[in-house]
């Protein structure tokens, strides 16, 4: 079972949530695990072609302690960590056409490594393994 | 395995994860997938009948350009997609027990969307597919 | 299918969603599900040793009125209620590697209940049933 798909409806635009989203892409790939993934409301936001490097902020739960940690601990940015895992594995990175409208963007304001919309029921339909929300 | 039941732990309850919610719910009933939903913590309080129409808020993240993207675009109530979902498809909206106690709520405290109480116990054992939290 | 491992990517550490977190996973082990547990970022940080039974706060969406709720509920402290879990049913609790990396944490800094240290990439290997991120 270990080869099910991962389907991630990907909510949150902040940069822990994102970093976690990502650290768990990267793994999935790396165990050949297909992952799709669908950008809806604050992450499509955050995956802008302009925005996409720029600082996101942290869950109000990191408080200073954690941003700090975050800050020193450095690493790779996520963006890079899922740049890699789409080049290791089978990572798909779709736009939910619905946050698409709402957010009044196009598919070229977005960051080359979403490659199309999408809609939920399709998410849905292709979701034969397990769906995650973060 | 697209029939598989998609189980849902909905805890969170401000408008932007509720509209997220909805839309995968509304997803998963048009691929003629059975969804269960178990109400817990905030998300229950926000299917009070006196206040399931009202304002919940956002989450912090979205900010005040997120807030007006959302209002901009307008569109149908999630507690409308939600009905809709309902007629359409095989979809169970309960109420955690727990939630239920903690929070003072009687069954007829909440809106008629929600069909009766149910333990977490009894939500884990019929979760034969994927369970998500949001 | 009940008997399929409930994997649990456990990212929020305020007390709100432990809460909901520990109430999922007494409730699978109650219908002898076997749930694997890692702990990252924020949720890693409230499993410390010093600080397990301290005040983690709340979603911020809890409000005055949640956050009222809860303390007049009272009940077992999740941390007692994951500990009853793991006696009663097969709960495996393991700290992410990535996340102790960034906190600076060992294993000893961190409550007994947590066993050891795990990748992510493994986590997701062992993840053959549904994958949860709280």
């Amino acid at each position: 079972m270990a080869e099910q798909t991962l389907s991630i409806a990907l909510f949150s635009g902040t940069d822990d949530r994102l970093q976690a989203a990502t650290t768990l892409i990267a793994g999935a790939a790396a165990m050949e695990r297909p992952v799709h993934v669908l950008l809806q409301f604050w992450a499509l936001d955050a995956f802008r072609a302009d925005r996409i490097r720029k600082d996101h902020g942290t869950s109000p739960e990191a408080g200073a302690a954690g941003l700090a940690a975050m800050q020193r601990h450095g690493g790779m940015h996520w963006a890079d960590v899922l740049a890699q895992a789409k080049e290791l594995g089978d990572v798909t990175i779709r736009a939910c056409a619905h946050s698409m409208e709402m957010l009044e963007f196009q598919l070229e304001d977005l960051d080359p490594l979403v490659e199309s919309v999408e809609g939920v029921a399709s998410f849905v339909a292709d979701a034969s393994g397990s769906v995650v929300f973060i």
